[in-house]
């Protein structure tokens, strides 16, 4: 299976523009499953819940959106790509999985960064796992990351491979992201931006480094912090199906449910 | 608040001498807490549950628990210590918080490392804590870093220290150590021992690299690889009471439990 992630930079506000650059970028890849990053219509660094929605894309009338799903279409790929999506009143910081036919699913981030909680509702879609060519893929967004919660129950739902759209400005996901790949055995493709969002209330910067780790922690590939990368590797999903990580320990098997209700009851 | 650890090399099968050792190099201590490796009596390859049995300390009724117990008199400190802990007919890997009045505490491992299957009964103990001069240490062993759901529960109940006995043979722990620092925001001593276990059913042989690593995923000190190493450090518990990453947010309040049902059900 061939796998990746597209790193750029997108431009703040500009979604035509930021399409466009995609479809460029992927017009002739050869992959099945491409990794965007997070909000890669939009640009990131949205002031209030009323600038999420003006650029947000509704999925059920999406111009940008249908160019993708068509892209996804003629190289006959799936697509896990970030951006701000309007549903009625609300508006999440979603990540939708694309493939020949439209769209397979959208995930809505379950645990806001900073000031996205004041430009997004908390996500209140599942973790759920989709198969894509008989590959479980699961999906989480970037702060998600410090949340071991999410990666697990992605394994415990089957997921082989994790995407990760992300725009981070923190320093530490990249190196968590070799733990979740050990401590659940799975595949993981991290999907950063980089370059910075200037807006009248501050300035972020974003960290590149964007990369694919395999089960057992192992760094498969790193792209570089403040550069345009597209990455395809040729991974063997089966290899997140072996959860030994020992002759006697399975690291989804060997968990001690009983033991860790408090991490659900108060 | 001084806490810290002492790693050294156990002998396999002889609790009175490495008892010894360990009365020898903290007799001047000074510190609030010291943690020690795993099996720090027995030594660790046992070949099976007689063997276990025959090198288990029965907690109730143990000489060696006892000068434990009258070192942390004496000095006016806790330690942990892991033990092989004979209980009825039933052996654990466990490890004991003992103070000046004796043992405070006592958690069995609830994930079995490899061979450790054959040797040792499953944990049965809660992920619960203890609090020793108005500070909340809990416990976790060895193997239990794979499973984020131990560290996680531990700062649930409000732990500010990890105490964390370990004999490693594999590599990954320490870096990991700091992931779990970081998605809970708590302090961690990982007592680590060196050198090997020969015996008739093969070679073990351990990384030290003991650390302690504080909120953040800040590394305060890792001991070399294979040394006898006692280190005492000045901490200030209370900088795990802060779990803002961002100011908006806390890494246990944002926490989703209604999405983590997965995490205890099937």
């Amino acid at each position: 299976m061939r796998v990746g992630f597209y790193q750029f930079r997108p431009l703040f506000g500009k979604p035509a523009q930021n399409g466009k650059k995609i479809m460029t970028a992927l017009e002739n890849v050869d992959a099945d499953l491409v990794v965007l990053p997070e909000l890669a219509l939009s640009g990131y660094y949205l002031k209030d819940k009323a600038e999420a929605i003006k650029y947000a894309e509704d999925p059920e009338n999406s111009n940008l959106i249908d160019s993708l799903s068509n892209l996804a279409n003629k190289r006959n790929m799936r697509l896990v790509f970030g951006f701000a999506e309007k549903s009625a009143r609300q508006c999440f910081n979603s990540a939708a999985l694309i493939g020949p036919n439209g769209i397979e699913h959208i995930y809505r981030k379950a645990h806001l960064f900073n000031e996205e909680k004041n430009c997004f509702d908390p996500g209140d879609t599942p973790f759920i796992v989709n198969d894509i060519k008989g590959v479980k893929i699961g999906i989480m967004i970037c702060f998600d990351w410090v949340f071991p919660e999410v990666a697990r129950a992605l394994a415990l739902q089957g997921a082989q491979i994790i995407c990760q759209p992300a725009n981070l400005v923190l320093s530490f996901c990249q190196q968590t992201m070799l733990s979740r790949c050990i401590e659940n055995s799975v595949f993981a493709i991290t999907a950063n931006r980089y370059g910075a969002d200037k807006r009248p209330q501050g300035i972020l910067k974003f960290t590149g480094k964007s990369q694919i780790v395999a089960p057992g922690g192992k760094l498969l590939h790193r792209a570089a912090a403040q550069r345009d990368a597209l990455f395809i590797a040729e991974i063997e999903p089966k290899a997140a199906n072996n959860k030994m990580m020992t002759q006697y320990n399975d690291v989804l098997a060997d968990r001690r449910p009983e033991l860790y209700k408090s991490l659900i009851y108060k």
